[in-house]
């Protein structure tokens, strides 16, 4: 995220300089998946809705966009720290997961507190409604993690491809696009539009299905991930599901029995085996053309939203930004 | 908690009867702890605080007192839920902790969407400080939590009474007893007396040292848990600080060696053993003095406050329900 973000978020928070040495540990770990430095999609997206919106640099307005875009990265911080719990990630942004470095106990009690602290950067914001879109935010992205955590522990593969797209919604697309949109009309005092919806569930899908296949067949350099690393994890993918319905049955029986199994009982030499199946399908390309067809849809209705948009220049920006995002390389 | 209350915890969660199976289980899961009935007694103390500061039933300010009410008892279950995986418990309210019917990942996920909606219910009292006193609140919580996490981890026992207190302070006084007489006054549109802070510190440190009191020598019907199971469960408590101070040196061997064993693998013959040294010393009877010592400070401080509530009834009342609760019997 960008420095000034970064110092709202860390202004926030408890000094890491004070009090006995657990406390000193407690503010520490409050601040580390912040300074780990991630891209800051989503509260560039908002600040770039606000502007759209009017919002023009150096105002009150601006101020409160950027307690919102602070709140936002915020957001992500506490959920990646217990997504890495419930994941049992190893790492983070290149470092080792906060629960690896401190435990799962300690690690929970963070991510807890930074939840307060996101409220706080909401509540300094002082935009009317936005403490709603929070809850709303939250309230889907609740459920879209249970929907992935309970395909994982029940081990359930049979699911359809808009069972994915289901939990992606959920999931990712209302934090991702959704309401970054929404928050940045209402810092501008402006009421959201209603084909935000629409076309950020469209646009958040083809930005998740976008890093699925980078996950599987990018470069391993400019993504920065271990490539393949969704199939050791087991992540239920389009690409996956659909080459499931479409596998030959012996490739499909392998695959099933790889993923009853825990991810340190899992056999490097068939994981790459299946690795080359999915890439030598036609799934990739398959999710390829889904994701692009939903990026084509998102930003038509992006475009129509943007239509009487204060600020032409600012509409143009942002979209040509979101349509990076669901084609980038990494 | 009162039955009005609960409606209103429940009717701002999602409905279980709503969407496919996994999001039904999601919702009812949100529901369980909230449904197994806890004793309400932060909640009855927010309303009796209200009720001090001339808050009468049935009209606005009631409606927000119970707005507030219902958000402690939302904090108090979410918190409640991550506190069971943090130590790994068994059963709370006599069922199963939710951690062990679901799986950690789900688990902590459910309290996090609970979290949200606390919020939610903080929102909809709209009473105005109401928002930097949930904030407060989780900080203190979360610095204590911590505190306690961190000694359990290092398998620390060279703890003073200090520390143990300075623990209990942040941990459980603010969000018993300190937030909940503020958050009364706030409802009723009056500024919370200074005196709050000091008076609840001594109360919730009363209040919880004779928790620890009953956990060791309490009866165990009328208490509800297992006798000794702080012990089991290793929990720093001021008996067990101050009898490590006094105690023989090989009966603090056996202590501490038993301690830096797993619960699992601790040895329930030992264990007993170790019950009766401390029942037979001095240990128990000083956290008693303690306590009670706290309690009387803590009601005199109140008494302060309340010299000139517009409802003198009410404050006699909530000091004797204050009285109670630290001299209780379970």
């Amino acid at each position: 995220m960008r420095s000034e973000l970064l110092s709202r978020v860390l202004s926030l928070l408890p000094d890491p300089q004070e009090g006995r040495s657990e406390l000193r540990q407690y503010a520490g770990m409050l601040r580390d998946y912040p300074r780990r430095g991630g891209k800051g999609i989503r509260s560039e997206l908002l600040l770039a809705s606000a502007r759209v919106h009017g919002v023009q640099q150096d105002t009150p307005g601006w101020d409160a966009a950027l307690w919102l875009a602070a709140a936002l990265e915020l957001f992500q911080n506490w959920v990646l720290i217990h997504d890495d719990i419930e994941d049992d990630s190893e790492e983070r942004r290149g470092q080792p997961a906060l629960h690896r470095l401190h435990g799962v106990p300690l690690a929970i009690n963070a991510g807890d507190a930074l939840h307060a602290y996101m409220w706080a950067a909401v509540h300094r914001a002082g935009v009317p409604g936005a403490m709603d879109e929070f809850l709303n935010m939250i309230h889907h992205t609740a459920r879209g993690q249970h929907l992935d955590l309970c395909w994982v522990e029940d081990r359930r593969w049979d699911l359809a491809e808009a069972d994915y797209l289901e939990m992606v919604e959920q999931k990712t697309a209302y934090y991702t696009v959704v309401i970054p949109l929404r928050l940045g009309a209402l810092a501008a005092g402006a009421r959201p539009s209603e084909q935000f919806t629409p076309a950020g569930l469209a646009l958040g899908a083809a930005f998740q299905i976008r890093d699925d296949v980078l996950n599987l067949a990018g470069d391993a350099v400019k993504y920065g991930k271990e490539i393949g690393g969704d199939l050791l994890e087991g992540k239920r993918t389009l690409i996956v599901l659909h080459w499931l319905n479409t596998a030959p049955p012996e490739q499909r029986q392998v695959f099933l029995q790889q993923m009853g199994l825990n991810r340190p009982d899992k056999d490097p030499h068939t994981i790459a085996k299946i690795h080359r199946w999915l890439l030598d399908s036609g799934s990739v390309a398959h999710a390829q053309a889904y994701a692009h067809a939903q990026a084509q849809e998102g930003l038509a209705l992006l475009a129509g939203a943007f239509q009487d948009a204060p600020d032409v220049q600012a509409a143009g920006e942002l979209m040509a930004a979101m349509r990076k995002l669901a084609t980038r390389e990494a």
